[in-house]
């Protein structure tokens, strides 16, 4: 096992990683192949639940933001799109600029739009007002951007990082069960990832006073359950998600069962730059050592047929 | 053939394309798996030109714009991403606003990182202030972000889009060669696709006065061309672009051959949502009436091999 550090150092040494901006990287060289793999195999996981993939927007509207009261619970990660003005004595201002990026910086128009904090706010918009006939699922994978200062770490806390999401609408039930078979899912591909991990209880990192109460309570009611690996030196690293929204959303949204209910949600979430840390700590960066994850369909078959 | 007004309304029609703010759209349905059909096919084209894939960052510096005087270039596209101050007082108060969004909205922090406008910049400044001592071919996909303000028209120009680019550095006849062999590859999927393009002469969307004569040039010197879909009613849709920026980016960003002259530059980009765009015009919105793409491979062999 290497440390995060070491992890982090080498990969920069080969040229493998780079940073732009504070917590916006980039990866070159054989990691790409491994990061593909990962990608791969959280998709075909995906795929054994849902066929249902979308390719979500990369923008979520400040309105759907507000329906989920995101302001009251994460308004520290928040980060939004803004572009120039079309103003053409504005932009010939800032072409004929001495610093033409500065003059650029603050010419920007109020944000349009925010830049998603996680992939299922926009499935529970498309959904809202509606009502769903039978529980539906669906995937996703997208940029997400949460903005954590000081605390951003390469690989492990991107300012810009990828999630792959499913998301289930549908009945208390239906809900539940979806978790269970994606926490045994997940334990098979965590398998063959030969990554070692464990399942613990969390919550949410709420912000504001009045949502804090909902930490508690999320423990409490189990609610939040992460799948954390652990550096060298014990320190946690949440490489996975399940999240029981009970009807927070469903009522949120208006999104309704058909007997007029609100539908209950639940959703995984998977953060692909700390699976791909996980597996690097575990087993290096030589790509010789790494896993081969073709086998997970086969696995994920043999799991769904050891059920029956 | 379908008008592109008849696709979007029937893909709004079957929910399979909404909009969450202007020029920021989502899919699903069958026509998710139509764009991974595409994504694929382009992947193909990009590798059997190069097996170096980078993951590009989600954001470019202003910096690096500078560097690349995209401020004299195209400023009128440029988006942004902020986020919130850290401040505690701050986010409470809007947390407890009664419009948290609009609250969220005028209290972002000055830009910190540009949402690249292309995916190729962020090639340029990696390899930056270097001497490379053979070729450099790469390749990447990235969602980036164009603000086109009334222009802005669902799977054709969007705000936010996506974009497969394969970059080459080297001396003019490496750059040469690049873009001829993508030429005729390109050629090779549209006839895949199914769908009738035109390659015809090209330059870019010049802003400030002192770069226009850029454009003229461009056409002049044949440096840029362009994959032209056209709709039923003759409008132009382009859907790749081959550049040849000569030593523009090699000066810009010092980017050496052994011999210590600068780099000649090119690249072929992709618009994803205008390819699946030009094959739904093409073929309608009915699965059943879409192209197979599994052949690429097969026939790209066939074209390299009967090079030789």
């Amino acid at each position: 096992m290497l440390s995060p550090e070491e992890v982090i150092r080498q990969l920069r040494e080969r040229g493998s990683l780079w940073e732009v901006a504070p917590g916006v990287s980039g990866l070159k060289g054989p990691v790409v192949s491994l990061l593909r793999e990962i990608e791969a195999a959280l998709a075909d996981l995906a795929r054994a639940e849902t066929s249902n993939e979308w390719v979500t927007p990369a923008g979520v509207s400040f309105e759907t933001l507000e329906r989920a009261q995101y302001f009251a619970s994460f308004p520290q990660w928040l980060t939004a799109a803004s572009h120039l003005s079309g103003d053409e004595a504005a932009l010939q201002h800032i072409a004929a600029s001495a610093s033409p990026g500065a003059a650029a910086r603050s010419s920007l128009e109020p944000a349009d739009v925010v830049l998603p904090p996680a992939v299922c706010y926009n499935t529970y918009a498309a959904h809202a007002d509606s009502v769903i006939a039978a529980p539906v699922v669906m995937t996703a994978q997208g940029t997400c951007w949460r903005y954590e200062g000081g605390r951003l770490a390469q690989l492990e806390r991107g300012w810009a990082f990828t999630m792959r999401e499913i998301v289930c609408l549908g009945a208390q039930s239906d809900v539940k069960e979806f978790l269970d078979r994606s926490v045994e899912r997940v334990s098979t591909l965590e398998r063959v990832l030969g990554i070692n991990c464990e399942m613990v209880a969390a919550s949410d990192p709420f912000f504001a006073p009045n949502a804090r109460g909902r930490a508690a309570l999320q423990r409490i009611k189990g609610l939040k359950h992460e799948l954390v690996f652990r550096f060298p030196d014990g320190r946690p690293l949440a490489i996975a998600s399940f999240n029981d929204h009970e009807l927070f959303f469903g009522d949120a949204f208006k999104i309704s069962l058909p007997d007029g209910s609100p539908a209950w949600s639940g959703c995984v979430a998977f953060g692909l730059e700390r699976w791909l840390m996980a597996v690097l700590v575990t087993h290096g960066v030589e790509p010789s050592g790494w896993p081969v994850t073709l086998s997970l369909n086969a696995e994920l078959a043999q799991a769904r047929g050891s059920d029956k």
